[in-house]
């Protein structure tokens, strides 16, 4: 009776098993407070109570990528503590918002398998959901990651790879968002004029300023997210990994791209869905962090003239500038793209 | 249109013109659990609610400069996010407690322009003042910063250069602290027995401590403030500048200079106004500092038997020990003065 | 009239002595949200108020060693600036559960008092209380400290030694618990299906994980307990120091062990007592940190029968993996055992 829990291998997972994940947390104005630290966001619904309650808010929600990373670091212990390779997100929606006050659990469901050829490695398909304290889903989506077998002479299990969507529909957007009074909304505060109507697809916005990592704050929120995974924390045996040390949790980098992007997309309050997103290169400490986005497309929410929504795809890149819109990948010691995110923002009309 | 905002120019500034900034914040008791961890601030009055209900306070306030910081970081946007250089403060005056659940914004005034002589470059004077939900002010300061044209054939504006206060007049101090009951003052608890009337005209007090500042520490502290000035955060670019690396925010330095301050001043409690600043030589990551203190002027408070005024003057140095009270300025590579901050601290009597 | 409080020296202290503690301090949700940021811990009884409401609580109570940091941080100006060595900790007792919005004081006894042979050194034992703002205890330790005599003419105190228990007695334990509704504990939630009865004294647990310490974090951690020893701040120093660089505070090592041994003791939800703990060796940034554990002994609670107390021994290494059990102690530049902690866990039945 082996005490610690050594995370699961490839053929530990079974088709459609359900998972549910330790800890639950309740977050409070201490997480959002270090969340504000860690990456410098300035979007006003989440920094104001004022603000918020002005356009219909009851009070400042949560930072949506803030939920993100805590409902996604409860699944690293049960589902890719021993991951060769996050592969991919799709279809993540954020369907409730989250107080202050609020306490969430993680579920995970296996919804896909498939053993890779060499029979030594397969990716895992897992939807998680994030609940809160009433049982409210609050946020879900699917993650692919690649797993080692440990036991090689493990037999194959069946093969199911699910059919994602390309990106998520516009018209299940805006769950998580109250109708808007946007009569309240205040420019001036919330560090744009610019509205739904002012963005056109094909846009380009470069968010001009650099961000560097420094090792004590991708540990820093990495833990504050419960994340456990081994290669952000352990420089000792990272030392010795492929890329000879500690990677950044790959979703520091997507915070940081957020926080940065409020420099031309200010009013893109709230993330409403991730339609898919890639980290194409690791971000290591002493990397200096831009980023650059595109508006893919606009959309309408049926039934609401509040907000509207864009579909952005936003590229965060590591030691390059991002004045050219730069589309080529880093590698370990090149500088160059490290996060290409496809997402849904809301904005006032 | 150019949705990214690449901040303003000395030409773009108007006399009189008065600029909302961006983005409104409510403080919360998560943010001050930060400021402790930063900067290790003992005062009692802010740290415990018990001590401020014995004195008077409804609960234990913000810290004064946690306020000023999130004051200042919001005009950085719109003021001086290519400043060349800030020149100094004056007139800073803090009005109102502020308290975890407050929402503070900023309006700016512009006070003052000059054009010098150079036609490159100008000195854009400033009021910023900080308001809570009500609408009352929790704090106004001035300071003036030197800015670049981008287009140097614009023409020079009318100069104005505002008169301004070389200290906050006595009688006007106070109005961010409510009477204190001195009864309720535990000198055990509070760190020290020296009141109001133990200090003197002329005393000099080294604050002994030394603080070594990490990258990790400035950056956070930096965008708990939502101060986006590029020095602090982009190691890239700033290989490239005058000082080859990045720049503390120079109010972290005031920060660590108060904390340790407690050394010598644990019952200063509350600072009243600042009279005048100036961050003479540059504080980097890597660089301990330390602080001593003189005390310039001693005052009383018009009708206010609890409570006395000591005017002092703080010099924060880098590398180099306050234990001879040493006067000279730091340059990049040698060590002296870093701060030199001239201000009101109230003391109960 | 010197106010800079330069800390005591041997000779400073008397036999029976009270001093009363300076910095009273409201422990607030920014403090546990820190506190998890600093080590990632897990324990789902303090990470969430739902799940700690369905065992009994009325809320998630704060880490204990969060408990433990902040009152022994306030005695460190009064009893350990000028410690040689802090030579160990005994008969520490856990008395109380803190909640958010507590506050903390601390209290201490002189205890006991013994000159060294040498004539420039000594002893002094301490025992140390917290008090929440009702007056109850909420903790109570022993720690003995070598200080040298600033004097070494000053004549040598009466001596005594205190008797100190070897451990705490398992029928003192728990007064910091209510009484657990197990029923409601959730072992998915918790991490783990093991419970009080799944272990047996003699069993050792590799916590498996390592976790390397930045500057940064350490002295974020070292402020937010108000805690001022020098050794862990002022690189300057340091650098002539014994080591040549700054000292974690040994408790940020106890807290990093203790978050790691969720992974074989999720369910030990509450350090109950501290029976004795070393510092065997020092912790430097860059060093990464492990740990292990032994049940030593396992005891009922009298008249409890939700709860079972195991007696635990955990050490703490440096750069060197648990996965062998070690014991060697670490020298300044040898891998090793750190820490050496022997204490009470309490576990659902």
């Amino acid at each position: 009776m082996d005490k610690t829990d050594a995370g699961r291998f490839f053929e530990d997972f079974r088709l459609d098993e359900i998972i549910s994940h330790a800890t639950p947390r309740t977050i409070t104005a201490g997480d959002q407070a270090l969340y504000t630290a860690l990456y410098g966001s300035r979007f006003a619904v989440q920094s104001s109570d004022e603000f918020a309650r002005a356009i219909g808010y009851p009070q400042a929600p949560v930072d949506d990528l803030l939920v993100f990373h805590i409902v996604f670091g409860k699944t690293v212990p049960d589902i890719s503590l021993n991951a060769i390779a996050n592969l991919g997100y799709a279809d993540c929606r954020f369907l409730m918002p989250v107080y202050p006050g609020d306490t969430l659990t993680t579920r995970s469901d296996i919804i896909g398998l498939k053993e890779n050829s060499n029979g030594r490695t397969g990716t895992v398909y897992v939807r998680s959901t994030g609940f809160n304290q009433r049982g409210d889903m609050v946020l879900s989506f699917v993650r692919w990651v690649m797993l080692r077998k440990l036991d090689e002479q493990a037999k194959a299990p069946e093969s199911r790879v699910p059919k994602l969507p390309p990106s998520v529909a516009a018209d299940v957007l805006g769950s998580a968002c109250p109708v808007i009074r946007t009569a309240g909304w205040d420019s001036g505060l919330s560090g744009s004029r610019y509205r739904f109507g002012d963005y056109w697809p094909g846009e380009r916005i470069d968010h001009v300023d650099g961000m560097t990592v420094e090792e004590a704050e991708h540990m820093l929120a990495t833990r504050l997210y419960q994340n456990t995974a081994r290669v952000h924390f352990n420089a000792m045996s990272e030392t010795a990994s492929r890329f000879g040390r500690r990677l950044a949790y790959g979703g520091h980098a997507m915070s940081l791209a957020r926080a940065l992007s409020f420099n031309g997309l200010a009013n893109a309050f709230h993330i409403a869905a991730i339609n898919g997103g890639r980290h194409v290169a690791p971000l290591f400490a002493g990397g200096t962090v831009f980023a650059w986005s595109e508006i893919v497309e606009k959309a309408d929410l049926p039934g609401r003239s509040d907000v509207g929504a864009l579909r952005i795809r936003t590229r965060a890149s590591r030691d390059l500038s991002s004045t050219d819109y730069p589309t080529q990948d880093a590698s370990a010691d090149t500088p160059g793209i490290i996060l290409d995110l496809d997402y849904w923002v809301l904005m006032p009309r």
